[in-house]
């Protein structure tokens, strides 16, 4: 909103009941016979349920503002930071619309595709801001159906700039914020949950305070479900502006809009945009350290949080509404510092939760794409409906295609230069292959000092679980058993567990041992005849990039690999080892190892050539030890192998 | 079979390729993304398949002959029967068609009703037999689609007698089982697997024993799958047959019947009906012990052992066909001594599974109907489809309404007289009812001397698991709290476990506590209090006849109560605690008091204005633990109970 500079300030007039106080939640209708269990009632609430929710328990949270980068690099980098910054457990993020930018083109930096992103695959509650100003009919309509298309269910309804200096109404056209409220109700009836914008000092535009009050009075009254105010300094100014808001009958949640001060630069550019007056005491402290920026933003933080803290204490204030500037340090300080910012949010399943509609029953996926959770909710994303409860059969649902692996949400965050030095200017052998592995599992620095902080096929450092294998994993990886992923067995830990737990409190979490590798034709020849004696207990399945296919499964079954059992509630079957499904991981791995790791190195190079050996001639392989409350034997099973081998 | 005396000989031609070597199987095609886990084979395979298998294997099986009883009554016997030589692990069983008995209506006594029962009430994979003559095309094809719509899937196909000395072939009409065969295959292609008969001394009516081979090839080639024959009285007499048949083509199943000698009457009036020659050998031992039932049934038992162990011994009979004459004992013997009753048959899932084509995914079932399986399947009989692998919201599919509690299938095994010994001729007081809860737990006498070998809620004696919470049981019901279902906590016993075990081996099964009983309005005041304190750890449905319902459960979401694990599968949850069917369930638990109980005493006696007082007072109550890796804490709830109340 920091970035919309002048929003609008309603002129038409309506009598429509307030849509904060509307029901009719088409979350809780659908449920069928064969629905998920609910195991997070969030994922069957809107926004404006869930803001009234926290609101009851006395919950205080958080929200995030950002807007649309400039680049395609620069939006690699926000989707890792919505990560990031998702991890602390904010109600919902909201992404600016961008008029000069293609706001709702297919673009990798429009506001729709950051918008669908922080939606789809980093599973965010999302705003996206619209405004009408300039704009037809068919276009508002046309943006906010697709919008509707790429789940997101949520409007912060502006009027945008006038272009031109003097800006005339347009008759029938949309002059003003009020205007978009009502063309999406009337056109979308309930489906968005519709947020507007307050001024806690009046619109610049508006002629007076009061005028403003009666136009922000119109927008809730067409239909708008809360207000997020602009920024201000002083809580004050915000207690008075919702006494006033109350005083002529607005009762809707009103959020404040919290600026951190994070340096001299912004804070003039932003003040000189919404022609807001920073007062005096601020300016004294300012001027004298403006070079400073380090000094500014520690004194910004401490501001935020002083005014943070009295407008929580007040009681009148349930949640904060941060305008970032796609900035994270000041912001998540402040949060920090409040005690609002979830260490260890509650995990609802072992993996992130999409926040698209269609997939909120979504609980259960094949645990290959663990690492790449962006990828699998891509691939899936043609898909009608989730497994619901149980995958069952997974071969009539195709996987799409994973052709362009320049998709910008499935980029690496690291440049290429980055990579040359984490996985080697030069590979001269396979054994030069494994060192880049090991040094990944171990977390110590390559024999060039660079640590390796990321793989092709897991563009983060090792999962804290994965670091209670970390011991076995080295030893392995040396020789040349190259796992991409693993899990260990698990016997019924508490689900408040810090590592293995999720959902649920008062429940128990279950795992049984996975391990994922790639591996030489030799080892797994020696493996197969060690496998021989584990013949009941291991399922294994063993492919190569042409499509051999050997396993021990008697049919197509999916093995549930992670479950957890709650009080009240049905059996969670989150991960599973689907056979059906890995046939399409399988293609994805080997091609990752060409996509992303051989195509680094010049054509014909002896690096280059080496991966492409490993990519053309080792195999893939996943091993389940199924007896979960016995130790794990897959570390026998290997051992064994390269005992055979010796 | 032994109930059909003239068999077919079939006289028209086909050259139809031979059924039994015909493929394409029903089961495995409509697999879909929601389908169950396939945890036993058996369900998914017709029975050709079944036979195929188990001979592959090497597996060794029995299959049993029964015929429709003459009376409801003895009706309610047979399926009491079915339920205990079912035990024994037969692969199929069938039953005979009787003409005269209106074989095709809905009367509990008709060849079709009790064929209904035994597949969907019993779970018993099933042959009807049928017979063509004397019965127009229309009649035949109505019959059969019926069984279709009954869910059964196997025909023994057979001339049957005809009426009058002078038979004379009809123009058009079905004269030879050949024609059955014929029509079943051109009118229901390969939806039914089909069995003919053989003679192995050649069909009394045929011309010679060769002209009978003739006929039996016609039939298999006309679509017989294959072929159980005639009784016989020496091991010779089969191999021959076999032989003879193999020589000419037949290359189906051929499974040999044996008739255990099981009294002189009964051999007698066989050999009539069959006209089969018993040879002297035989006939010299059983003449001078005509009068004792005992030494004919003991010889008979011998016979038939020293014969079938010949049969099996040869390595060309698979599979063994007994002519039961619904009797229990000779049959069961001869299989215990032959080694192929199961006294322990592997259970797929902790209750019996309906053969039912249409059930054969159900993998989830609400726990209140454990001791009543039967009336589940008939209030659940109108139900498109199961809930397959989950329960989810099962508000959706109505539960039929359980007027008629005098259906044969439910009634009671035991007559009124043995019921008033059992729950008194006299009841004084509340306590009275609790001494009979009381004796039913203990196995002891009550103070009449009779033991109570079954209640209202459960037909039959205690459950072995049950068992296990004997002592904890007898307490509480002595005081009023009296208990209709409980199971003990399971924290992961193997799947093999003599007692709790079930599903594929190599796994692990669980389970939450779980106890329901009837108790005053006194006892639940006081409950509810103590069940405070274990708000957390206990869910709570408390219900009386007037539909008050008392919960703590948040929302109406079944809590799985009985899982496995098992290598290489999803997770099964065959048992719920579900709170929607939980109200369908109460309406037939309280009425069973009026129906089955009150109703022994003449109206305004004392007696049943006891039982009348506690149907309409008493309140259904369900605890639920859910932390089932501790010890079961339901006795201490109950335990607390008391002594608030002291």
């Amino acid at each position: 909103m920091v970035n919309e500079t002048q929003h609008t300030c309603g002129a038409s007039s309506s009598s429509k009941s307030d849509g904060g106080s509307s029901s009719g939640s088409e979350s809780s209708k659908d449920s069928s016979r064969c629905s998920t269990p609910v195991l997070d009632a969030d994922r069957h609430e809107r926004l404006r349920e869930k803001m009234r929710r926290r609101q009851d328990s006395g919950d205080k949270w958080f929200s995030l503002e950002f807007f649309p980068p400039r680049t395609a690099n620069a939006a690699v980098n926000l989707i890792s930071r919505f990560d990031r910054m998702g991890a602390g457990g904010p109600l919902f993020i909201d992404v600016t619309w961008h008029p000069a930018g293609d706001p709702g083109s297919d673009k990798e930096t429009s506001s729709m595709i950051i918008a669908n992103t922080a939606v789809n695959y980093c599973g965010l509650e999302t705003i996206l801001h619209m405004t009408c100003c300039n704009q037809t009919r068919d276009d508002i309509t046309r943006h906010l159906q697709k919008a509707k298309r790429l789940g997101l269910k949520n409007i912060m309804a502006l009027r945008g700039d006038p272009v031109g200096e003097e800006w005339e109404e347009e008759v029938d056209g949309f002059n003003y914020a009020v205007d978009l409220v009502k063309h999406i109700r009337n056109e979308f009836d309930d489906y968005f949950d519709i947020c507007v914008a307050g001024y806690p000092t009046g619109h610049p535009e508006a002629e007076s305070y009061e005028e403003d009050l009666k136009y922000l009075k119109e927008k809730v009254f067409a239909g708008a479900d809360f207000i997020i105010t602009q920024l201000f300094f002083r809580s004050e100014t915000f207690f008075k502006f919702m006494k006033d808001c109350q005083a002529i009958g607005i009762t809707c949640p009103i959020i404040p809009g919290i600026f951190p001060i994070q340096g001299y630069h912004s804070l003039r550019q932003l003040v000189k945009l919404s022609k807001l007056e920073v007062p005096q005491e601020i300016k004294d402290v300012i001027e004298p350290i403006k070079d400073n920026d380090a000094a500014i933003r520690n004194y910004g933080v401490e501001l935020a949080v002083s005014m943070c803290r009295e407008l929580l204490d007040s009681g009148m204030v349930h949640g904060l509404h941060f305008y970032t500037l796609n900035r994270e340090v000041a912001t998540t300080e402040v949060l920090k510092r409040l005690g609002i910012w979830k260490e260890d949010p509650r995990r609802p399943l072992p993996w992130a939760v999409s926040a698209h509609p269609k997939r909120r029953v979504e609980d259960v996926r094949p645990i290959f794409w663990a690492s790449r959770p962006k990828s699998y909710i891509y691939r899936t994303q043609e898909w009608d409906d989730f497994p619901n409860g149980r995958w069952g059969n997974s071969s009539s649902p195709a996987f799409g295609e994973l052709k362009d692996y320049y998709l910008f949400y499935l980029k690496s965050k690291s440049p290429r230069e980055e990579l040359l030095k984490m996985w080697g200017e030069e590979l001269t052998c396979e054994e030069s292959v494994f060192e880049v592995f090991t040094s990944y599992i171990t977390g110590e620095p390559n024999k060039n000092g660079y640590k390796v902080t990321c793989m092709p096929w897991n563009d983060d450092p090792l999962a804290t679980e994965t670091n209670l294998l970390k011991e076995q994993l080295e030893k392995v990886n040396r020789r040349g058993i190259l796992t991409i992923n693993s899990q260990p067995n698990i016997n019924g830990k508490p689900s408040t567990d810090p590592i293995v737990g999720w959902g649920p409190s008062g429940g128990y979490v279950f795992q049984k041992a996975y391990l994922e590798f790639f591996t030489s034709s030799e080892i797994v020849t020696a493996l197969l005849k060690v496998l021989k004696k584990y013949e009941l207990r291991v399922n294994y399945h063993i492919v190569n990039v042409k499509g051999q296919n050997i396993t021990n499964a008697p049919d197509l079954q999916p093995n549930a690999v992670t479950w957890g059992i709650f009080p009240g509630r049905e059996i969670i079957q989150p991960t599973v080892v689907d056979p059906v499904s890995f046939l399409s991981w399988k293609d994805e791995a080997f091609a990752l190892w060409i996509e992303q790791w051989a195509k680094l190195y010049e054509e014909e190079s002896p690096s280059r050539m080496i991966i492409q050996y490993i990519h053309d001639n080792y195999y893939l392989v996943n091993l389940v030890d199924n007896d979960f409350p016995l130790e794990n034997c897959l570390w026998q099973v290997v051992d064994d192998t390269f005992e055979l081998l010796n």
